[in-house]
């Protein structure tokens, strides 16, 4: 049943932020009566949604759920009290709240109500599902995802810097999917002068990301298919007014600082109630991301193709002298998408 | 049959060039009566060993085999007419012989003297297993394989030009393990120089393949783990005529050309007898042997750590301008060795 409220829970990935996702079942008399997931910050929690279905039904009932209840007053009213309301006999949470304020305070309420509450139930696969989440709890910071596409000599370009495509249909298309999941997408402005990138989802999702532009120099095209409204642009202040107001007329928004940096504009995107990034840069700014720890985690598609010379390569210089202190991934998945190869890993 | 046939056959891997991997079975009324591999060259067929050890029960049995018997006197007599003269009813073939010139001939010779003979059984796992003869046969030239080992971002180096270790010691026993299924292992200048490698299976079998070192300039270190017996270097001819007496009182083989190329290096190694080459060198030599159609299949070690900056990575400049003109691998296959990733295709 928890695996049933991830699978709900996950239906509205990417647009629930900075709230985690839920999925909520609940069952009587071995029947599943009500079903609901968070679908958007500002509307009810997946609970409220599965209380609703299951109505007069639910007394007596057990709840599951793949995160503890809230015990707090939001934008909604706390889900443990309707939990208690409507006379829920037992509950079964995933993993606790990753809050460490509240952690606990949600189950306590309904033990103290005289529910039966049992915790931890799938709980790796809980922690998965909101990982961006507990990071942005516990860090302070949105969870960072690194994603580049190299062929199988480590060349994210040719030694001319054609680079379209190194992977094959099925991969990009798996891009456009995590693009759909995550609340921003970061470019540098190199990745904006040479690829002229969309960033879009593809028509996957109606939902699209927040498209971020980190530039220490401003010196960007002055036109570029960014360049419309629910795109940032990150620069430095006191250069090229006539350009950021030529991008304000666009629909941009331009931000800028008086020391641009990676932490910076982390802490932006975190007051912006952001879950996730997706870096999408080249090598300079992803090596400035991993030497700021603003990566969590690693997608990189690896193409079955050799093409040699002295094309870009995905990471910049990291100031690592000796193989034995390189970063090291854990967790490690490769899995195939098409003829391509994606490696998940975290850091 | 043919499975046990290619699992006998497998014993001897590394040891039967110039010939192929040979492995039989005999089975009289359902039970194995005989069994037996081709150890090395000049010693007797796989079909010789399984005869023996059946003995007269051969006689009205079946035998197994994953290549076509042989129909003509070389070494050793022709194995056809061994079969025939030991009284076996039927013989099971995997595949043909790959030699245009003589495929076919055995399998005549046993079906002429009333033999029922069926063939193509586990066919594609026998050319699998005999690929290198078969390229061999077919081209004229050694089967060549390329290895190398980079980190998730390309680099087989860092910046610095470290590089111990980029994989841990599972990957690198699978290294040792290949080499011992291999003929001969080349390497560049460079890499003697800055790597000072032994090439050796570190005990894992008593056969070691050749040890080949192509210099362009001989301008190589007088001490080095290679300057024993075992080793061949391909050199230019008419420079350092001092330095290759210091290699020949050591027990290397130096052997000069006019023109050093990689074509002429496959052409002696060919009538050396090698089925297969592994090129373990750097990304210059490496790039040189895809230019001259000397690599087959590539091995290529993915370690899961990041290291950034300039380090060397695997393929040199191959002259490809653009991503779709890329060199393409087929029929590749990825697996997970101790915590690396093992990537292996057919160019």
């Amino acid at each position: 049943m928890i695996q049933r409220c991830l699978a709900l829970a996950r239906q509205a990935a990417g647009r629930t932020a900075p709230n985690p996702m839920v999925g909520s079942v609940i069952v009587k008399e071995g029947v599943v009566i009500g079903e609901g997931f968070h679908p958007k910050a500002g509307e009810p929690h997946a609970e409220v949604f599965a209380l609703r279905a299951a109505g007069e039904a639910a007394r007596g009932g057990t709840l599951y759920v793949n995160l503890e209840p809230c015990s707090h007053h939001g934008r909604t009213p706390p889900c443990a009290d309707a939990v208690i309301q409507a006379g829920i006999r037992r509950v079964v949470v995933g993993m606790v709240d990753p809050n460490p304020l509240v952690a606990g305070n949600g189950i306590r309420r309904l033990e103290a109500a005289g529910i039966v509450v049992t915790v931890g139930i799938e709980a790796e696969d809980c922690q998965r599902l909101n990982e961006a989440f507990i990071h942005r709890m516990q860090q302070g910071r949105p969870f960072g995802i690194l994603k580049y596409a190299m062929t199988l000599d480590g060349r994210i370009a040719a030694s001319t810097g054609h680079s379209q495509w190194i992977t094959a249909p099925p991969a990009r298309s798996a891009v456009h999917q995590l693009r759909s999941e995550v609340d921003a997408i970061i470019v540098g402005g190199q990745t904006v002068r040479s690829d002229n990138p969309n960033l879009t989802t593809h028509g996957l999702t109606a939902h699209g990301p927040l498209r971020v532009v980190i530039s220490q120099t401003l010196d960007l095209p002055q036109e570029a298919n960014l360049w419309e409204a629910g795109t940032v642009v990150f620069g430095p202040a006191g250069v090229k007014e006539d350009f950021i107001q030529h991008l304000r007329d666009r629909g941009v928004e331009v931000v800028m600082f008086d020391t641009l940096s990676v932490a910076a504009v982390m802490e932006n995107l975190y007051q912006r109630g952001c879950l996730s990034v997706l870096w999408e840069c080249g090598g300079r700014l992803s090596a400035a991301a991993l030497q700021a720890g603003a990566v969590q985690k690693v997608w990189a598609f690896i193409a079955p193709k050799i093409i040699g010379g002295i094309g870009a390569t995905p990471i910049g210089e990291l100031g690592i002298s000796r193989m034995d202190e390189a970063l090291i991934l854990k967790s490690g998945q490769m899995r195939s998408i098409g003829e391509d190869w994606l490696y998940e890993g975290y850091l």
